[in-house]
């Protein structure tokens, strides 16, 4: 079916079962290869990237709004997930569906709440949905160019990430059970945008006492075997209410 | 006119100008007397207490909309204001509005926009509505009962506030001009709502350059009179632009 008809079809459902005006926009974090990644999928319609993304049904709240999309439209599940900021500029999606009757659900005008989402990397299986040709991760500083104001949103969304690194258990969500310490470190440069001094930082850490040091190492590597670590997941917990405060 | 009469007039008129199943609600911090203080309005119909909000205009950016409310009801203007979450459980309005048609405004689902606004509490003149008893300033440790999720939107707000106290020019919007350092302190202690350490609170201060000492004191106390500060605005910018870090 061409995309034009799919549109007019859904239209008529949409607006019988979403809220109208309203969408959710989601930008999934995850870290692979020492590398901070961002979800993007390939719209059918124009060919541009989008964060992905959609509507709220009548009878959810937008927590339950944006894990539904975020499982239709990339397969992951249970994952955690944030709202962030509303993006409610009157010419957000100017432009976009001008071929169609006025009527049409996403001619509207939309105010999207931005959610952030962090996902252990190892665990996610892509899926493509109707709408889009390809649904992919790419690295932040190597991100296609994005329709609407959506790189405006991945923007606010890094940089909630960045303030947030102190009070929210992002290095838990983002890396697998078992880290070594500069992978720990990286995700921390890569969030904050900045390098960060080896020894300090590992000082640091070990004084919130929020790691546990395992009996394994790294095997695989040219080098000495960095040793494993996971988070003592209690003691994070208690240490993020009341902030990693020390700075970075 | 009666209050359920001047409802379902207004219901007419919203219908048209406003964003279906959207409303604001602002939290307005402000501080006096070494307290800090929320506005909280006294709804006529059911003599609740509820935190000042509104409805968006079709016309209208959720910022531009949270603007025209606090203006309209409390006589503020050109004051700082930041959204900080979206309340959207779908029970959030239940029992409310139930002697009334399906069809009235009020009587539709709400997605709420928290804004949290900080005032110069010296500038604020406060107006009643018509949908108001009353107007009022409330200590934050010993607000009324309010309705509905208001007490949830309020403390999240202040837990915002609190973590964003190291990143916003929250000292600058609740301050007056001059200040001193123990007026200083208290704020941080009422936000973090901890007592700090008054030796390390001012060497910290100090340390992060962003006060200019004054060449005046508090005159009228029965203590030696402190000196007077005010902030030095662009080194304060700066220094919010990397978090002040050190932790309290």
């Amino acid at each position: 079916m061409e995309f034009k008809k799919i549109i007019e079809e859904k239209s008529k459902q949409a607006w019988e079962i979403y809220l109208p005006n309203l969408s959710i926009d989601c930008v999934v974090f995850g870290f692979h290869d020492a590398l901070v990644k961002v979800l993007v999928v390939k719209m059918k319609e124009n060919n541009l990237w989008a964060l992905p993304g959609g509507y709220i049904l009548k009878t959810e709240n937008i927590k339950e709004a944006a894990s539904r999309i975020l499982h239709q439209r990339t397969g992951v599940t249970n994952i955690y997930l944030q709202q962030f900021r509303v993006f409610s500029d009157l010419n957000r999606s100017e432009g976009f569906f001008e071929a169609f009757e006025n009527t049409i659900w996403n001619k509207q005008r939309f105010l999207s709440v931005g959610f952030y989402a962090l996902v252990d990397f190892s665990t996610v299986k892509l899926v493509v949905d109707n709408f889009s040709d390809a649904c992919e991760w790419k690295a932040i500083d190597e991100l296609p160019e994005l329709m609407m104001d959506h790189q405006y949103i991945f923007d606010k969304a890094l940089g909630t990430l960045r303030k947030e690194l102190n009070y929210k258990p992002i290095g838990f969500n983002l890396l697998p059970e078992k880290f070594t310490m500069p992978e720990l470190q990286k995700l921390y440069e890569i969030i904050l945008g900045k390098k960060l001094n080896r020894g300090n930082f590992f000082r640091k850490m070990l004084r919130y006492d929020i790691l546990i040091k395992l009996d394994e190492s790294r095997k695989g590597g040219a080098h000495k075997a960095p040793d494993l670590y996971k988070f003592d997941v209690e003691k994070y917990q208690l240490a993020l209410k009341d902030g990693l405060n020390e700075g970075w």
